[in-house]
């Protein structure tokens, strides 16, 4: 086994005498592991691969699809020691965090493969013969869902598990019947191998088609940009930051023929603090608050970075509790390098703005030998300032949070209106007060894919009635979302098999008593 | 009542003095009628009324939403006198194909009434809360879809009534809860004016918000252009050449938001014919498919416009049938003189490519004194010839297919592997002929939205299981459709509401005893 090479199928391949290294956040010093960059060569021989597969697959049933995604599943718990480690070495992510991360990801893999052990993922529709209608004999016909083809994943430097190698839109394409090629994140390149290493065992041991799995190496755009474009790959699925997401959505816009690319990319999950649960739950709502935007140094994509309240008493003692104890949190050293500095320099960038209030900094580090600390910070503006200037509707990834003082409730529906397409939008209210919003409730449901009560937008429930997606620049398309089962979708189409003899009917067609059902 | 001006919610609006005519398509002559090029203020004007009917039909109930569906269906049936007195003399269509089509847009405008009335297609999920759940508390998640806000709708030359201002598109729309601009097709104001009086009619009726319809007049590209752009405009839905669709997808595309944008376009539909079903029923597939290509002068998305044999002896004498079939069918006027004259240009490009032979020309009037009339055409080239000059792989609208000759089996599906995406794809075989196909299902099903066996493409039939549409040509995304309740599909977003108060929940999440259902 060649240690930083691709992944072609069940093979590996080093081509290039270009390499480049991963890095320890923490000390900011190369990890020791050495990642080969793939050649234009190795990403055709995939693409071969995934087109290849992507025939093998139509013949592999949905059953034997499942067993595969729980071998991957039961594979990513044996090397669960080793995956940790790298994680630890790649990420500085907290032990506790990568663990719940890992039972998620194997979650996400066996809740893929429960819905394929059902069929109504498939929405099959039977509409029967009519042979002696008038004035045309009507023929039967049938409707599945079908696999768009291949798709490329470009995973999350937040997720190492859950929203990369073997993540949701990973599981969601294969459950689908798609080959994926992963480019692999160059912030944690080893934690990509060792899953790669465990998902080509499964494909393996389960009798899956070579090249339902590739994976290359790269920490440039090169590859990332030639996998967009190629006429073989049909969907392409990203997780990161609004410039990389639109750079390859437009790639893959201006093809020939344009595909699909789902992109989850950019949100401020503005949180509404209306007066009443400030004057009555304003040390809770702090607390909440500062473990939404702090914990895991605020690297979510739900991390509210967006506080609108009515400029009163009651918010100025709120703010106080939430200064308190956004200042108690340590500074920790942030995913890699480049997110680190990207934080700074929208952070600094929005304290420069005028008018901005610096309410709390919070320096003191966890560790003091730690390089790339986030720093915790809270800013305080008007609601005047806010409508006037772009810069405070950027997102800060990171442990930075605007609060947006409004002279009365009307002007933060005003702000509100203002922003573009979010992930989530939450509301802290009393009873009363809620239901006196509720004519709101459209602004905020037209400005996001989930509204949230009484809670914080971190914490994404795994489940079926889970939307994680939302209008752009949240998401690139805010019709499909990235977690729960409904995630496959993203990767199928429909067929109609007309006057279909019944032997040539795909399998799920031919097995089911469908009935119509519209 | 201000004839020629555009329909701005319930009022018209003539501010232009620049105005253009509607021509007699038989005759080449201006019918009499005379409409108002929409203003840029018009445009404005629809667009705010619009916007705020978006947020009035949130409170719109689906049940009346189908009342106004079935409202316009009933209003279309008051209108058709006048509807096919302006259709004959707009598009030179026959009265019982016209009659047809008008009982297939009242079908589809009461199909998504009774869509409406059940619940199903809002996707309602439930996932209830576990508040003792650890290590931390699960809140209570509901998700449904939503409308994704106002639609610009451009029609179809070809389906004045189904595909135009209250086909498939508007209505889809409007099932969803959008509101929708219609930008009249410039080939049949006239129908289109009178299918807005009916709509106008009906919305008022049924206490529909104002801004639910708005329809502009343009024979230009500005007004499409504007609207396609403007944020207000939320998706797109068009049917028509790949030129047009594509410049408007761009557009689409290329905004600050993106949005998604239907465009039906350009299909081959590719016919394969296999050996022993020619030497058996040669005479009655000639029949078949020449009422396919020639009806309605082959102005149909799904007109056959390839067909694909071995070059054997069963061919030639089935090519005798088709020869004499065609050459009996009358040139007939076209649409409008764009498409007549789109249709000489294409025609005669394929024909004096090298290599081709003319089988039949059927120049043939079916009225001596008629203008811009077909001239049915049968051309046949070999696969080699086909394999090499890709002039051949675009759609020839009109009365005319190519025969491709074919050495073998293999090479029709080389041919077929060749082209882009297509709306259908038929097959023409014997029950051991086609089962000896089984492994090249994948390859059609690869290439088009409907599978057809031993039948032909035209025809299609409206109903849940029914697919049009298909991969990029055929439409700009494959995985949606444009006939069938899940049309609607393309105009809804899911959105899920965490921790909700139930006072607070969308009604149709309140109303119902939803339960997990994945």
């Amino acid at each position: 086994m060649l240690q930083g090479a691709q992944f072609l199928g069940f093979g590996r391949s080093g081509q290039s005498n270009d390499t480049f290294s991963s890095f320890n956040p923490r000390t900011g010093q190369p990890t020791g592991y050495v990642f080969y960059r793939a050649t234009i060569g190795e990403c055709l021989c995939a693409l071969e691969l995934a087109r290849s597969a992507f025939e093998q697959m139509w013949h592999v049933g949905s059953l034997e699809r499942a067993a595969f995604l729980r071998a991957v599943a039961d594979g990513l718990e044996k090397a669960k020691n080793a995956l940790l480690q790298a994680i630890i070495m790649e990420t500085a992510l907290p032990p506790l965090r990568i663990q719940t991360e890992l039972v998620r990801t194997q979650f996400q893999l066996t809740s893929f493969a429960d819905l394929l052990e059902k069929d109504h993922w498939q929405e099959l529709r039977y509409d029967p013969a009519q042979p002696e209608r008038k004035p045309t004999p009507k023929p039967a016909l049938y409707k599945m869902l079908v696999p768009v083809g291949p798709v490329v994943v470009f995973g999350a430097a937040n997720f190492p598990l859950a929203y990369s190698v073997a993540g949701v839109d990973t599981a969601a394409a294969w459950a689908a019947g798609c080959p994926v090629i992963v480019k692999a994140h160059p912030a944690h390149p080893r934690v990509s191998e060792i899953t790669a290493e465990v998902i080509t065992q499964a494909a393996l041991q389960t009798h899956m088609p070579e090249g339902i799995f590739s994976m290359l190496f790269d920490d440039g755009t090169q590859i990332a940009q030639f996998l967009v474009q190629h006429p073989y790959i049909k969907a392409g699925g990203f997780t990161g930051s609004l410039a990389g997401g639109m750079a390859l959505y437009r790639l893959a816009q201006q093809r020939p023929d344009p595909i699909p690319f789902f992109a989850e990319m950019s949100s401020l999950n503005p949180v509404i603090l209306l007066p009443k649960a400030l004057q009555n739950r304003a040390e809770t709502i702090a607390q909440q608050l500062t473990h939404s935007i702090c914990n895991n140094m605020g690297q979510f994509c739900t991390k509210p970075g967006l506080l609108l309240a009515i400029d009163d008493n009651a918010t100025a003692q709120f703010l106080e509790y939430l200064k308190g104890y956004i200042s108690q949190v340590a500074a920790e050293t942030m995913l890699n390098e480049g997110i680190y500095r990207n934080y700074l320099h929208c952070r600094n960038r929005a304290m420069e703005q005028q008018g901005v209030e610096i309410l709390t900094v919070s320096d003191r580090k966890a560790h003091l030998e730690d390089q790339h600390t986030a720093i915790p910070t809270l800013l305080k503006i008007t609601s005047e300032q806010f409508l006037k200037n772009p810069v405070f509707a950027h997102e800060i990834f990171g442990p930075c949070s605007i609060v947006v003082l409004c002279p009365k409730e009307a002007i933060i529906w005003q702000c509100l209106e203002e922003l573009g397409g979010q992930l989530t939008c939450s509301i802290f209210g009393e009873p009363e007060e809620l239901i006196n919003c509720r004519d709101k409730i459209f602004t905020m449901m037209e400005k996001a894919g989930r509204l949230i009560f009484n809670g914080v937008p971190t914490g994404v429930e795994v489940s079926p009635a889970m939307q994680h997606g939302g209008p752009f620049p949240a998401t690139t398309d805010s019709r499909f979302g990235s977690v729960g089962a409904d995630a496959i979708r993203r990767f199928l189409r429909p067929v109609a098999f007309q006057n279909c003899p019944t032997d040539l009917l795909p399998l799920s067609l031919q097995n089911q008593a469908i009935t119509t059902n519209q």
